[in-house]
């Protein structure tokens, strides 16, 4: 069978903590490996600037293989720039679209 | 590659800025043609009524293409007929199929 | 066409009510057989003690045909143990897992 793949959609702050948990969790339970994408947009792209107090626990699962997302619209919506955000934040043009593709391409959906 | 389609979910009245700002940008940024479907059960099925304050912009994302269905369920619940809401609103029997069908049919779903 | 299957996630108790409503809808509106899994995590697996407002419910729904599933590690963070909480719930270890095998099997995703 496939590998498996997920993409956790969060589009607000109060969301980070739970996210990061299921994501901790799921880094830790899976036999095999996963491919792991957490997309941010809305407000929640705000959990990429590096003083947010859970920006340690985004760094250290992106060490592990995690990748971490943010819509350009809502970075601008917050007025936040590539220099402003985590350097290893993939910026995407439009959220929707990378939502819609990465389904497309088999990743399962999970909206904490 | 198969059509880009996707179906969003609402099902609270406080996420439907969100979710009109999410499918604006979608058709915006969109380099190809993508098939969109607004579901909206429980309580957001009220943003339908043309009091709405956002009515104006369901109304103009629909002249652009995009379709809008309520949950028949939710609206004898929230008492509102067909004649009270949008006319181009699509009311389908029941949300959740008409959900699972659009999934079935290669439609990502997306949660704002 | 494959048969109809979908897994509802739960991670609040506010969402309780709202998602046994949507599942008592598909029941009764479904005209062919509808696999259906509810799945609770976060704090939500608290909504499986016996003493929870909508258990009765939930005991209903599971009658019917529905599977009800919580995750381990959710219910070692609340301090629930398999004999706190109804009988006929499965325990899954780990409930990223399960939503992402579930949507590789063809399962719908539908977060309440």
């Amino acid at each position: 069978m496939e590998k498996m793949k997920a993409i956790f959609h969060i589009d607000e702050m109060e969301k980070w903590s739970l996210t990061l948990i299921n994501v901790r969790n799921l880094l830790r339970d899976s036999e095999e490996e996963v491919e792991i994408e957490v997309l941010a947009n809305s407000s929640a792209v705000k959990g990429f600037t590096p003083d947010f107090e859970l920006a340690h626990v985004i760094t250290k699962q992106n060490a592990k293989g995690v990748k971490f997302s943010a819509c350009k619209n809502a970075l601008e919506a917050c007025d936040l720039g590539k220099n402003d955000i985590l350097e290893f934040v993939r910026v995407v043009p439009n959220s929707m679209i990378e939502l819609i593709q990465k389904q497309k391409e088999g990743f399962a959906y999970i909206r904490p």
